[in-house]
């Protein structure tokens, strides 16, 4: 039901960007618009049709999963069936094709079995643009692997202790995950202490948890099919007042862009607000990210919440507000939630405490 | 040293492919030319130069992993800032892109930036195929990554135990892969049991080990960037005559191909050993996947060892040989090994035991 509304939308939209079909080939926009989640998948859409062509590994699965449009079990590349079948419907003149996903050896490949009649054309984003603002369904969701999240923040202060390595507290907390029920985790754990906090992506290593410092420790899970995402920063030992400093400029840093959070705002906005926060304390040079980005079937989808964006909030809308400051090679402070815009402001989702814990 | 070898010999095929320069975009290859493990990559290579294009979050870890080439941090997109540097150089006017990894977005953005005189091209897969052969030390790290992988085999066998999910299985096994010092698993762990073993992809789900029947256990890590593979499949309770029966076909199908593995010999050969021995055993339909892969810094990357494959084998490939069948809604049963090819043979390097054990 949902799914056919959607591939409905998808249709209707097909003129007004002056296209006769559009060939998805990006597997989260595939599985949102018609649930298929195989790796090897084509979903065609026109004005009249919608098929999905995938191979025989997942005829099962396609079986139980499709839903709002037809299934083409093909042998050889989906891509190249699906070429074939556009051949077959002579009046697909314009053929949309995702440029952002899509390689070019795929589109030589989709390019020399379609007809001369047919030209391939890049299509506007209109898959990612609907998955921006979320349905109830897909909130209920993101909240439950939203409030997965904050339990495991709460064991993970249990194994936070100096001597431990990176990876086993990582370890720990991904076993917990699949022990309450997420699929996977929605991106490799960060658990980064010491030095290596000042490191934005500092995935889990064997380095061991210092006596004194900073963890930044940023996380989510996949829980049917949505991920969540946060990030707290812990201290071990007694912090300094240069790191008790840092630690509230950065929290007040993120409760200010949360507080700009409201349907009618741009992203460049809320990043800006941050940003600002951060100058008057004179760390912004230190703020070397976005602010934040869409959270949905994606770890990182629609919008990006950066400085300079445009795109406008609305309600449903789900994105994560992360300020982090990084000194190199001495230490570093995220904090982040994740939302869904409201109609007067934002809900969050991640409800952890995000006062300095000393552990 | 082996990273400017290795540049050097791409710079010295650019002739042989008609090309001025090429740029790398694929991240493990550009990882395998320069040493660079960065996620914003972008490697040209001329006849004369070789840099690397990065952003200044990267500005510490180039310095330290990049080897053989200059490094340019950029500030905007790697890509575009390749193409600025490229129309600096007056006489390179065929450029080789990455058709089977550039998207056309990408490839757009090069277009717009680089001067009209010069034109972009679609590379021959050099750099894949120079990966396809290891040196020594390529394989000494698949060696110690695929050792990790056999020792977690038994740390596997008492976690197997019917009642339990199959996620909290592959969460025990990646908290010891973890603890163990890998630095990540190499894929999603494949945990299948009872009528989930048919799947041949069946990510480890919150469904219970039964008291009886196979569970097929597909895991790899990532130790210092290189991939090891592996599956077993055991059995829970006693098994029946057909389970049996089966087991012993893939494994001498398995056996058989492990055989014909030596220099010369094209891995369509290596395949076909494989589906004959089913075929003999009128299992060959349920056999519907390619025997292998290379393994390597990716864990699926060339040569495929697939039905009708031409690539021929050379000393220091690494690749899986992995028969499967699959009785949908049944069982399923593979068996994979990850070896190295030798001058006369091949060595298994995943030696963990492989006649039934029954748990």
């Amino acid at each position: 039901m949902v799914h056919s509304a959607r591939i409905d939308r998808v249709a209707a939209k097909l003129t007004a960007a002056r296209l006769d079909a559009i060939v998805i080939t990006h597997l989260p926009n595939v599985r949102y618009l018609c649930g298929f989640s195989g790796s090897a998948a084509v979903l065609v859409i026109t004005s009249r049709d919608a098929v999905v062509f995938t191979d025989g590994r997942y005829r099962e699965q396609a079986r139980t999963e499709v839903q709002g449009c037809k299934v083409n079990i093909v042998t050889g590349a989906p891509l190249a069936q699906a070429a074939q079948w556009l051949n077959k419907k002579v009046s697909l003149r314009r053929v949309g094709i995702e440029a952002a996903h899509l390689t070019i050896a795929e589109r030589n490949q989709l390019h020399r079995v379609l007809n001369r009649r047919s030209s391939l054309v890049g299509a506007p984003a209109l898959v990612e643009r609907m998955r921006m603002v979320k349905d109830s369904a897909e909130i209920a969701l993101i909240r439950a692997a939203c409030r997965l999240g904050s339990k495991l923040f709460d064991l993970l202060l249990k194994k936070l202790t100096p001597g431990v390595t990176e990876a086993t507290v990582a370890g720990e907390l991904e076993l917990a995950a699949r022990k309450l029920g997420a699929d996977q985790m929605s991106f490799p754990t960060i658990i980064a202490a010491g030095k290596r906090s000042a490191l934005p992506h500092g995935r889990a290593s064997g380095a061991l948890l210092p006596p004194r410092g900073f963890v930044v420790c940023d996380f989510g899970v996949i829980l049917a099919d949505y991920c969540s995402d946060m990030t707290r920063t812990l201290h071990l030992g007694r912090p300094d007042r240069l790191a008790k400093q840092a630690y509230e400029a950065v929290l007040e840093a993120q409760l200010t862009a949360l507080d700009t959070v409201r349907p009618g705002q741009t992203v460049g906005e809320v990043d800006s607000a941050a940003r600002r926060l951060l100058k008057k304390r004179r760390l912004d040079k230190f703020f070397t990210h976005s602010t934040g980005h869409g959270v949905g079937l994606e770890i990182h989808e629609a919008p990006r919440v950066g400085a300079g964006g445009t795109d406008v909030l609305k309600a449903g809308m789900v994105v994560t507000i992360e300020p982090g400051i990084y000194l190199p090679g001495k230490w570093g402070v995220r904090i982040e939630d994740t939302v869904v815009v409201t109609q007067t402001g934002c809900e969050i989702l991640t409800n952890s405490r995000k006062e300095l814990i000393t552990l």
